[in-house]
């Protein structure tokens, strides 16, 4: 458990936990926060008829959906201040194919005021992954007076 | 009706039209092609709390949904070729209050490989749209053999 | 003069004017601020062989140059604060031919922390302007203290 | 010499370096192609006053050159097809100081009509690199006839 040597972290991850557990969209699409530590968060969703599009592909805004918020929620990790996603560019790969989306994103550069953020997407067939998406963000790293007014939306 | 005068976007607008239908996350989220034209594609979405993050904004997931469909189809339209999402670029403005979400895709540059398309996402609040987010992408371009094989997400 | 009607953004334009100056890369392709008002910047460049690629074109690089700086001497404008590249995001459309390249740039959204600014460049061919590259970009907007100690490419 | 294993290559190496060597711009900026492998290529610049911002740091629009010729050429390695930029995002991490300026590009994922190119920039302070830039590219692959039309730029 990573959190044991990191108490300071721990309260960090509780915080996250909470607030996305209160994002109505990550439970519609029914995503998970599966793994989280210090600059780094993956988020995965298994398949279901809901995530696709016409040809049986994860639709491209669900892979876009999870770059968001785990570009967010990694620059969160780093610091324990609220975090906005500014921007982020996503070039898609491959056809999301599989069972299993799980987007992996790491933070390049930890900044005052913005961190940049890069994030990978892999596919799962038969637990074989495949890389589907790259992206890199710049997330506004905000005080907490600023967070207070304008309600970022992670931690 | 623009069609009408334009037989073969008729049936472009056609193609699309089904195919849009058969998106599985198109229908989860509640989107709706609410405009289409050579060039041009509006999708919208209304207000749901299964749409918003923690703190009752409009996740930004949505948006990105919003334009990377919203491009891609854009795209589609300019020629009636099938389209990819190659990739594009994100920047939030606001936070996405509000009522209804719009996102506004125009082709910039059409190419033989590949489509520049810009798109521009407003929050609506009691009618009046604020520009919550602004992107550019790039589209890929496919023949129909290619298309064939890889089955793009529009038309 | 844009200027004579509002003191403070003349101040901030003589200063701005000053630091562009100081720039040797700016000195070495020859490029020029050709226009400066609040929230926007244009900057342009004559063509010469030591701007062009192998096939007689404008460089990228070039392109890349003046967008780079017209993005965040614009956001410097718009508020007089010392600026700082974040990032940005850049689509090339067309082959950069003529005899001079001009870029535009205009404030999207200024912002506290970050101020998003879109660019346009055009190349001239006897007289008549074609769009050759498109861009997006995310600036830094600095405090004074902060910019003493990191020293900001623009104001 | 890693062409010696690949003549292929080494025919494809030569082809690029001549067309580098006809770039008016890369001579001016002084940059030179220090590495080229298949899917890869480095380019880096000694520092020198016309090369700087008026801070004394590396201006943003050399980094943008590195990035733009690096990841290019690196496409056309891949496979010997010629390339062009269409589009790029970068972000820049920290001021370029230093004696010289480093850019490294991969392909990330090679494509019939696009490959994915990813760039990081180093500067080095004696013999020391630091990462002072990050980019993610797309480069259109063009096919011989139409690069005859369009002249790419690299290869």
């Amino acid at each position: 458990m990573r959190t044991e040597q990191d108490p300071a972290f721990a309260e960090i991850a509780a915080h996250i936990h909470t607030n996305v557990g209160k994002q109505g969209f990550m439970n519609l699409v029914g995503a998970e926060l599966s793994d989280l530590s210090r600059g780094e968060c993956t988020i995965a969703v298994d398949r279901r008829p809901e995530l696709l599009q016409q040809h049986g592909f994860f639709h491209g805004g669900v892979t876009a959906f999870l770059v968001d918020n785990a570009t967010t929620i990694a620059a969160a990790t780093s610091r324990g201040q609220p975090a906005l996603t500014a921007e982020y560019k996503l070039n898609l790969l491959s056809p999301a194919v599989g069972e299993k989306l799980i987007c992996r994103a790491r933070v390049i550069k930890p900044g005052r005021q913005v961190s940049v953020v890069a994030a990978d997407v892999f596919c799962v067939t038969d637990g074989v992954e495949k890389h589907t998406a790259t992206a890199l963000a710049s997330i506004a790293m905000l005080n907490e007076e600023v967070a207070t007014k304008t309600k970022s939306p992670a931690a």
